[in-house]
């Protein structure tokens, strides 16, 4: 059997392993110089947990995990039942003849009681009055003189036979055995097992609670360049908190880390609330959706483009014109200016404006006003934000943002714990991967080198050399010996391949004088000293 | 909807991630000190690549992941075609009817032949000679004038229908549908998918290769007392080299890992090859694993005990008496010169021997072999050792084994990649977390602590604050202002429940005095000292 990797999927060889461990050291580190604190969460949830949060879409995508067992005890039931389904029709034809016969008082219900013998997949058929009607019409034809009994028989038979089908497909549709036969299934982001740990231990946390998560996620997307079904998601959370300092505070977060990761960003934000102050002063608070889809392509369709979609999407010419101020690219203050005269009798919109102009002016206050840029039209896709949203994007590489966020008014709702605000960001780690790749930025020493290998002689020089590698491990010197006494250039080799900065050798002219013979690989320079000078 | 979790699953707060990232990171440096490299490998394979590894047992406790989209569609049309088996056993009769009023040469081939309405199921269910045979039967019977159709009709369509059930129902067996419904499963172990990456990649590996891997695995275990369905596997090995100073560095590496955790071990070492020689030597090599499962119990159930259990397998009187010096508890180094005795024709033992004897000399020479015991009652489980095998407990607490491994032949064979032997051992981290806990080691500062809190006086006092703090976490010093300007109790308990280190008070006095005023929250002790004396 060929092995291969299951699609979408991704091994981490030494030099990847350690390169994503660079960012997320740097990522960690900052999350606790500002207070948050870790948490981790199973990779697995009760599927009832996650279902319902992510949209349909989303329930699609996630990855459901087959019960153990017996998981098809249910279904199968209901299968081997359906064999039974003719021979139910059978003998239901052949109660109603008895009842012709007899001259009896027929009804379906009367019938159906007579006997236990009927499946269960019959009795659902049978159940809804559509069907009974069929039935009874069955019975009173039959009873007339001129009808051809054998004719309505198969009229009959072929109407029950189809209600049937109907009802045993609808039972083996995938999309509603799954709740049969799968009870969990594996995250899909880290937002929904947060709120449902907070939810679980309210009573016992401190509020408000910063935790920060690094964690994988999957997701049955179709794998493309760049998209896996297993991916990391590094995300940061306050909750418990309605300050706006924490925007300032995740400001200053996203902009120390990726100073530190040495990548150019700016960091762009909006506030939820504007957006619907906007919709609520155009008088389009219904369309607001196809309004900030449209408003958010202005960058790559222009003016004209985003006008022609608000036409499409039927808003009206008075409404457009309201809103033309925005699609002019006109400077920030400006905007902002504008928005404040506008929104002065729109209390959400003044309100986000208020919320915006604080973080602006208190992020100037601490000298990083030229990395965060107002962006009105910044809308993210996800729901639940409700107040300001940031984006992040790398500057001098072409790739997407690579961290986004924003505040919402409920975290725990779903789960039935209310008054939980919070405010999140998160950092994306293949995306931060890849631009640090594309500007070089990734530091020579991310990499845990091996400074020596012992040349192997023989049994009793490896002996030797034992002793000399625990001592260097001992130092915190990672050192290994080749493990056979092969060909010297094999051992070479393997060295080079390894990328081991030093070749050691303890031969035994080395071993009776006490020394240590050293080559460096990268300068090819050789010395030979005292076994006590090269351990100190 | 009140949420959980699911069962078996865990969910790790601040403190237990610390713990655990305190022995992860300890375990980490040493492997990398020791030469090995990290690998990733996805949490999910391909199922084939996971199935037929770990025996039957295995299999039923690896968590499978349901395909995405309609899964069910083949399953479906065969329960849907189900439904015709009645009317297809209706039609048969018919047509043997007309074969016998129309005198044909009737066989049941022939029959079928006839008509393309016959479904799936029904074909599956005449294609056995045994069926043939039935219906054959029945053309005869009815031929014959004195025989009652309708009841001949019965037994027939009862056969059919016994015979579709027969086929139906193993066609939705849970165990046989699973290859329809699944082709991913979640990681069992780090050893399968560590060989379907070195398969997979053998062509660009430098041998002997390396590398240890770090990750989580999923057991569909039942939940019990410290056993989880997700748990940590911490795993080393090093594939492509039989020698045997792998054997020597691995001990060497439990070792320093666990003096350096602090918690004093034993670690127990035998060889498969010493157990495979006694059997031989005993003449009940077909009993191997009847004999090593006895022997594993001596330490509990004693010599008698393992004499009884002996016998009940069957062993011989003779083969016991030949065995009976190892269950008299002797010392290591006696039961060795009688195993060199024995094994005088052994060929398989004797080699096991010299190669015990390497590894116990080298260590000996190193130092270490106090804390490494021949023990020859040890056999470790899994089928595919074949040199050394390791176990190491614990000393002073009561936990099993908190590690083990051993040497195998062959690491990819199953993949159809020959010789790769090596040699590997694994931490049981949730055991070792245990330990640690049990003997209170874990040191005070495996927990990043959050060292000062600044007091929140409100908006402009804040916006100093926000200064400071910059300054702090520029300098590597976790902190972080209170969000709002609640009353001080509240923002107290916050810092003391969180386990701040110091209050810090930055009131509108301080600000104007350039001072700054720091409790302890241990010590109590306050003092107001200037800023730029607190910040360096």
């Amino acid at each position: 059997m060929k092995p291969s990797l299951a699609k979408g999927t991704r091994d981490f060889t030494a030099q990847e392993v350690y390169r994503r461990k660079y960012i997320i050291n740097t990522l960690q580190k900052n999350f606790e110089l500002f207070g948050f604190q870790p948490l981790e969460t199973p990779s697995f949830e009760n599927l009832s947990t996650l279902t319902g949060k992510y949209g349909e879409e989303g329930d699609r995508l996630i990855f459901k995990i087959l019960d153990s067992g017996d998981y098809l005890k249910k279904t199968k039931a209901d299968w081997l039942d359906s064999l039974k389904i003719n021979s139910d029709i059978d003998l239901l034809i052949d109660r109603i003849q008895e009842y012709i016969n007899n001259n009896l008082n027929f009804t379906v219900d009367n019938v159906l009681k007579l006997d236990n013998y009927f499946g269960k997949l019959f009795l659902e058929v049978v159940k809804s009055d559509e069907i009974k009607d069929i039935i009874n019409l069955f019975y009173q034809n039959v009873n007339k003189d001129d009808v051809d009994f054998e004719y309505e028989k198969i009229k009959l038979k072929s109407k029950l036979i189809s209600k049937a089908f109907v009802i045993s497909e609808n039972k083996i549709n995938s999309q509603k055995l799954i709740a049969q036969i799968s009870e969990k299934a594996l995250r899909y982001d880290l937002t929904v097992p947060f709120a449902r740990f907070v939810a679980m231990n309210q009573g016992t946390l401190t509020f408000p609670f910063k935790r920060y998560q690094i964690q994988p996620v999957w997701r049955a997307d179709r794998p493309q360049k760049g998209r896996f079904r297993e991916f990391y998601q590094c995300d940061a959370d306050v909750v418990g908190s309605e300050s706006l300092w924490q925007e300032v505070e995740l400001v200053q977060l996203y902009l120390k880390s990726f100073k530190e990761l040495q990548i150019p960003v700016k960091i762009h934000i909006n506030n939820r609330k504007i957006l619907s102050g906007l919709a609520e002063f155009a008088q389009i608070s219904e369309q607001l959706i196809d309004f900030t889809v449209a408003l958010d392509k202005l960058d790559k369709i222009g003016k004209e483009g985003v006008v022609k979609e608000l036409k499409e999407k039927n808003i009206s010419d008075e409404a457009i014109e309201k809103l033309s101020f925005l699609f002019d690219n006109k400077p920030q203050s400006e905007v902002l200016e504008i928005l404040k005269t506008n929104f002065a009798n729109v209390e959400i919109g003044k309100n986000g404006v208020e919320e915006l102009e604080f973080v602006l002016e208190n992020c100037k206050n601490l000298g990083i006003e030229d990395e965060l840029v107002f962006n009105i039209t910044l809308a993210r896709g996800l729901d639940y934000y409700t107040g300001a949203i940031f984006e992040v994007k790398a500057q001098g590489v072409e790739m997407g943002s690579i961290g986004g966020g924003g505040r919402y008014n409920n975290l725990t709702e779903v789960f039935g714990v209310k008054n939980v605000p919070g405010i999140g960001i998160s950092f994306g780690l293949d995306r931060i991967y890849l631009v640090i790749e594309e500007l070089n930025l990734f530091p020579q020493n991310s990499e845990r080198k091996i400074e020596y290998l012992f040349a192997n002689y023989g049994e009793k020089e490896a002996a030797e050399a034992m002793k000399v590698l625990a001592k260097l491990r001992e130092k915190g010197i990672a050192a290994e010996i080749y493990p056979e006494s092969a060909k010297l250039k094999k051992q070479f080799t393997y060295a080079e391949k390894k990328g081991i900065e030093n070749l050691i050798f303890l031969g035994e002219q080395e071993i009776a004088e006490g020394n240590i013979t050293i080559k460096n690989l990268t300068s090819g320079e050789q010395k030979t000293i005292k076994i006590e000078e090269f351990l100190s």
